[in-house]
């Protein structure tokens, strides 16, 4: 995972953008946004700095591109709160974790955790991004006293289980079947919403 | 917070050394590990640059001495594993939000955390603290089964609790007080050590 370049892919033509991306994605989520240079983007990439200037501008904007997750909250929090209510907080630690194991979406989020809490680059996007989209919804359907605090401790434990899991990699827990942690973190889940 | 340089502290003097290492935890906390520079600490701290290299050396003895933080596993488990089991879970969440109300513990362990999880510095340093230190020794001290992926668990809820509330600050958890967090995630980790 450290080092892409010289896997013999293809230089040139239509797909240096997305092997850009694509570096981008994996740089930023390695050494933070601080550590990551267009320069070294580029190496991964196998394509000159004047390239990646072209397509995406400063580092600001390629980080922005590469942090373009597809996560809609207006779509996704209606349809895991849907359901069975005993079962919501269970719903929401599989739909997390089974989205992760999912390369493209777990190299993508690991970036996101890394830059979120390793430097200025990310955090007012991800804090933007809880703060103002994901957790209001949540709490906005809970019909619950104390909604806003409930979502905030929600997204404490899948912060912390996405942080030890796949940032640092902490065994046993790294390798821990989706089913296991589903039925330990579920019902922690399910008590912050409603109990 | 941003700014600590030019607030009329004494330059020189036997004080340099701990100027700088203030320094060295609020650069390393706001940027991490590969955003800080020796440059920029000694700019915080009022010095030369070489005063830095003098005392520290590299940056990354400059980090070690920085994150060389006074929990000693050895002695704060038994403490807290000890008392009466109901309330083992409480009382960790109690010890690590007292420990984060002091501005120089919480200062050092932002930084810590922005570092583990932002960069490739503070990883091995917290993941080999947390997988060799800490979770083994809570774990030993279990007598459950799973003992180990139980230890984990805790850490995450525990460093995800950190993050959002000390890193990201989202609100309202970022000023909610100790108890009513001590009353909602004590239960957690109850749970995960004993259920």
């Amino acid at each position: 995972m450290a080092q892409t370049r010289g896997r013999g892919r293809p230089r040139g033509g239509t797909d240096s953008r997305s092997r850009i991306l694509a570096a981008a994605v994996e740089a930023f989520g390695e050494t933070g946004y601080e550590g990551a240079t267009i320069r070294g983007i580029a190496e991964r990439a196998g394509v000159d700095p004047a390239l990646v200037h072209h397509y995406f501008g400063a580092k600001a904007d390629l980080f922005a591109e590469a942090a373009d997750v597809p996560l809609r909250p207006d779509v996704v929090v209606p349809l895991i709160l849907a359901g069975p209510r005993a079962e919501v907080g269970e719903r929401i630690v599989r739909y997390v974790l089974e989205a992760f194991a999912d390369d493209g979406v777990r190299r993508r989020g690991v970036m996101l955790l890394r830059t979120a809490v390793g430097g200025r680059a990310g955090s007012p996007l991800i804090v933007g991004f809880l703060a103002r989209e994901l957790l209001p919804r949540v709490a906005g359907r809970l019909e619950v006293p104390d909604a806003r605090l409930r979502a905030d401790l929600v997204a404490s434990q899948i912060a912390g289980l996405l942080m030890i899991r796949y940032v640092l990699r902490v065994q046993p827990i790294a390798d821990a079947p989706i089913d296991e942690l589903v039925a330990r973190v579920g019902p922690t889940i399910q008590r912050y919403l409603f109990d």
